[in-house]
C-alpha cells in the first residue's frame, strides 16, 4: 500500500425527499446562490420547481444560469464567473449531472481569482481557493458530486482537460434516487459505464498489497453490474437506482483508490472523442476501456485475473492466466452489449480516420497512464483496437 | 435502503512517516494544543518524541495531559476540560488509541459549554459545538479516529455511555502502520475484534435492499480476518498492519452502515463488563458477540447465511439455512480462538454471578437493539450464553 492523503468532506443527504434538506444546508451559510443547470429537463421533471420551492423557504437571493451542455464548455464557465463576480454570489448550486457540477466547480474556482480560468486546467495556475459548490444530483455517473475534479472542454482549442483539488469537493450533495427514475435508457447506462470506469482507473494498477481496496472495488463493480441488469428489466426499480447512485459516489470520491496508483489512460483517450466529436463521456469509456484492457492486460495478469474471477465469475481452474484475463474482458464486453452501449467507434457513428490527430491531442501534455505509460504510438494502437 | 445523511470530514494522512504532516495540519490553524495521551507507552516507543519534534517546528504552544486509562474515565475528562478552559487551548491532539481519542473528544465537547459534561452522555444536553480534535493513531481498533462517537466511563456510577455527533469527528488523523508494529499481541487482536464488531453492528440488520453495503462490509470483514492470520504468523508484517489500520477506520466512520439500521446491542451488553470489572473493550465484544448471534440469528436467517457463505466460505448447498447460519457463527468462534481471545466470561476471568445487575445496568436507559429488541430478560439470557 502506498502512503496517501484522503479528505472527503461532502455532506451527503441521500434518499426519497432529501431535497427537503436544502433549506437547512443553505440558511445562515449563504446569502446569494447561483442555481446552475442544464438544458431544461429539470424544468420538465419537476426538480427545478422542487429546488426553487425549498429555496423560497430561506432568505437567500437566487440567480440562475441554465444551458450547460454535455462536455461542459469553457465559454459557459466564463459567463458564470462574470455573473458570480458581478453579483457577489457565495454558493454555486449545481442541479443536474456531472456536466453541470463540473461547470459549477470551474465557476467556483474562477470566481475567486483574477487569473484566467483555463490556466488552472493547463496547470499554469495553482488552486488556492474556490467558492463552495452544492449539488442536487440528477444523473448517477461522473461522481463529481463528491469528487475533487472538474473536466471542462475548451471548444476553440478542441481540448478537454481536468483540474483536481480538494477545494473543488462540493460542500453538500442531495441525492434522491427518485430524481433518476425518469432518465432515458441511454443516459442511465452511459452513467453505469462512467461509474465502472472510475473504479477501473483505480483498480487496474501495479500497486501491491492493496487487498482491502481490491475487494471494496470488486464489491462495488459487482453491485453496479447486477443492478444495471435490474434496471434493464425495470427502469423504475427504486432500490436498483439507489444502489447505483450510491456506488457512483463511492466510485469517485477517492475511497476505492486509497493507497493505490491510479491510471486514467482510458479517460485521457476518451476525452478526445468528446472534445472533437462531442461524444457522450460514458459512451467513449465503453468503447475505449475494452480496447485499453486488451492492449495492457499483460502488464499485470494477476489483477486482470482477479477481475475475471471475482467480478465476472470466470473459473480459474485449469485455465492459463492469459485465458482467464481475456475471458474477463470478453464478459465485460458482453455486459456492455447487453446494456446497449456501442461496442466500437464505428458502431457509435464516430470517425475512424483521425487517429493520429486524436493521439496528438491526447498526448499534447505528454504521455500518460500508470499500469502502462501510453505514448502517441500506443494511443493510435488503442484507438485502432476500438475501431 | 433507508434514507441517510453522511458526513466524514476527517483529513486522513496514512502511511510510513506521516507524522511529518503534523506541522502543516496545525500551523496557522491553532495556537495552543493539548497533547493528550495514555499510560506512557508512547514515551517508550518514540511516538511522543516524534510528535513533539514535529510540533516544535511550528509556533504552537503545547500543553500536556497524560495518563488516560483503558475505558477512559470521566474524572480525567473533567480534569482536561478545566485545563483547556484555563489555558484557552484550541486543539486537543490525541496521541494514542480509542481511549485517548474518546477522552479527547469529551474534553473538546466540555470545553465549550457551562453544562456538566456527563449530561451529554445522559442525553440531557444537546451537542452544539466542540473544540477540534486531531489524532495520531497508535492502535487500530475503535475507529474513533474518524467516528462521531465518544464512550466514557463514569467510575462513580459504574456507567459506560456514549455520545454521538458529527461535531465529534476528528479534523485530522495521522495513521502510520509502523506505529502499530510494537503493539502487544493481546492488544492487536482485541483491536481486530473491535474492528469486526463495528462492521457486525451495522451488517446484521433487517434493512432490505442494501446489497452494496452488504458486500462492502463482507469485503472489509474478510480483509480483517485474512490479515489477522498474517499477523499471527508475523506481527511485523507492515502490509497486514496497514490493511487492518485502514479497515478499522472504514469500519466505523459510517460508510458500511449507509442506509442501514444499526444494532449496537452487543456493545451495550459488553460495556457493562468494562464499567463493572474494567474488562478490555475488544475482549468483551469477542465474548458477547457469538452469544448475541446465537440468541438472535433466527430474526434474519438470510443475513446470517450471507455472513457464513460470503465471509467464512460455508457451503450453502444441501444445507438448511439454520445449519449454514450456525456454521458461520461456529467458524467465527474458531477464528476468535485462533487469535487467542477468551471464548467465555469464565475464560476471561470475569465474574458470572451478577447477570441480573449487569442486565439492570445495560437496560438502565431502556431496552435496545434493532435486529431484536433486547430487554432485561434477553440481556440475562445472552450473558448466560456467554458464561
Amino acid at each position: 500500500m502506498k502512503n496517501f492523503s484522503f479528505y472527503s468532506p461532502t455532506i451527503i443527504k441521500f434518499g426519497k425527499g432529501s431535497i427537503e434538506k436544502l433549506p437547512k444546508l443553505v440558511e445562515g451559510n449563504y446569502k446569494k446562490i447561483l442555481l446552475h443547470y442544464g438544458g431544461g429537463s429539470i424544468k420538465k421533471n419537476g426538480i427545478y420547481d422542487d429546488a426553487i420551492d425549498q429555496l423560497k423557504k430561506t432568505g437567500v437571493e437566487v440567480f440562475e444560469l441554465g444551458g450547460v451542455k454535455p462536455n461542459p464548455a469553457l465559454s459557459m464557465v466564463r459567463e458564470g464567473i462574470k455573473l458570480v463576480k458581478e453579483e457577489e454570489i457565495d454558493l454555486i448550486l449545481a442541479v443536474g449531472g456531472g456536466s453541470v457540477i463540473d461547470s459549477a466547480k470551474a465557476i467556483a474556482l474562477g470566481a475567486l481569482t483574477e487569473a484566467d480560468i483555463w490556466d488552472f486546467f493547463l496547470g499554469k495556475e495553482r488552486v488556492e481557493k474556490a467558492l463552495p459548490v452544492g449539488v442536487v444530483l440528477t444523473i448517477p455517473a461522473t461522481g463529481s458530486e463528491a469528487s475533487m475534479g472538474s473536466v471542462i472542454t475548451n471548444e476553440e482549442k478542441n481540448l478537454k482537460l481536468a483540474v483536481n483539488h480538494d477545494l473543488l469537493r462540493p460542500v453538500f450533495a442531495i441525492m434522491d434516487p427518485e430524481y433518476t427514475m425518469s432518465l432515458p435508457r441511454d443516459q442511465t447506462f452511459a452513467g453505469v459505464m462512467d461509474i465502472l470506469s472510475h473504479i477501473f482507473e483505480r483498480y487496474f494498477t501495479k500497486t501491491e498489497n492493496v487487498g482491502l481496496t481490491d475487494s471494496l472495488a470488486e464489491a462495488t463493480m459487482k453491485t453496479v453490474i447486477s443492478n444495471a441488469y435490474k434496471l434493464l428489466k425495470n427502469p423504475d426499480d427504486y432500490n436498483a437506482r439507489a444502489e447505483i447512485m450510491l456506488a457512483g459516489t463511492l466510485a469517485h470520491n477517492g475511497l476505492l483508490g486509497l493507497g493505490r496508483e491510479d491510471d486514467w489512460s482510458s479517460h485521457q483517450l476518451g476525452h478526445q472523442l468528446s472534445a472533437l466529436y462531442g461524444a457522450t463521456h460514458g459512451v467513449t469509456l465503453g468503447i475505449i476501456f475494452p480496447a485499453w484492457m486488451k492492449y495492457v492486460y499483460r502488464e499485470n495478469l494477476d489483477i486482470f485475473n482477479k477481475f475475471a474471477v471475482n467480478v465476472f465469475g470466470v473459473s480459474a481452474a485449469g485455465n492459463t492466466k492469459e485465458h482467464v484475463a481475456l475471458e474477463g474482458i470478453r464478459r465485460f464486453e458482453e455486459f456492455l452489449k447487453k446494456i446497449g452501449l456501442p461496442r466500437s467507434l464505428k458502431e457509435a457513428g464516430l470517425p475512424t480516420n483521425e487517429f493520429e490527430r486524436m493521439a496528438d491531442l491526447a498526448t499534447s501534455m505528454g504521455s500518460f497512464g500508470a499500469l502502462m505509460k501510453i505514448d502517441k504510438d500506443d494511443a493510435v494502437s488503442i484507438y485502432k483496437l476500438a475501431e
